[in-house]
């Protein structure tokens, strides 16, 4: 059994610095490490937004956010994509 | 050959909470982790400013600093364990 890391992103210059590390990082033994990209997925917004992601870069682990430096917020993230 | 992986905290609320996640997650066959408390490391201050590291919780992962989340800026560390 692995649990699940989500990695809540906008393609922004900081998230995409922000992504080469923590894939990098993540035991994929030990975690299930899904990307999601709102520019690809805005209909994930609703459900980063519940999970309490305030900012992209984010790092859903566990039911617990993780925002990684600051990108942009999800309210900016919405106008863009929305 | 690991990379290094430094997660800097000040042993305040948000930086435990976080420690628990980042310890989980990094792959300890890719990468040596050290955790520095600044309580406990106070000369290691300097060394984290100077890799850029402005607030903690911070993890610091082949000279790239992620900051997570926001538990207390540098300079108050260093007002309160300086």
């Amino acid at each position: 059994m692995s649990a699940k890391v989500v990695f809540y992103h906008a393609g922004c210059p900081v998230c995409v610095s922000a992504e080469q590390k923590v894939l990098n990082i993540v035991d994929k033994n030990k975690y299930n490490l899904e990307v999601v990209h709102f520019g690809n997925a805005k209909n994930r917004i609703t459900e980063a937004e519940k999970a309490g992601v305030k900012s992209v870069p984010a790092l859903l682990i566990d039911g617990e956010v993780l925002h990684i430096n600051f990108g942009a917020s999800l309210d900016d993230v919405k106008k863009i994509v929305g």
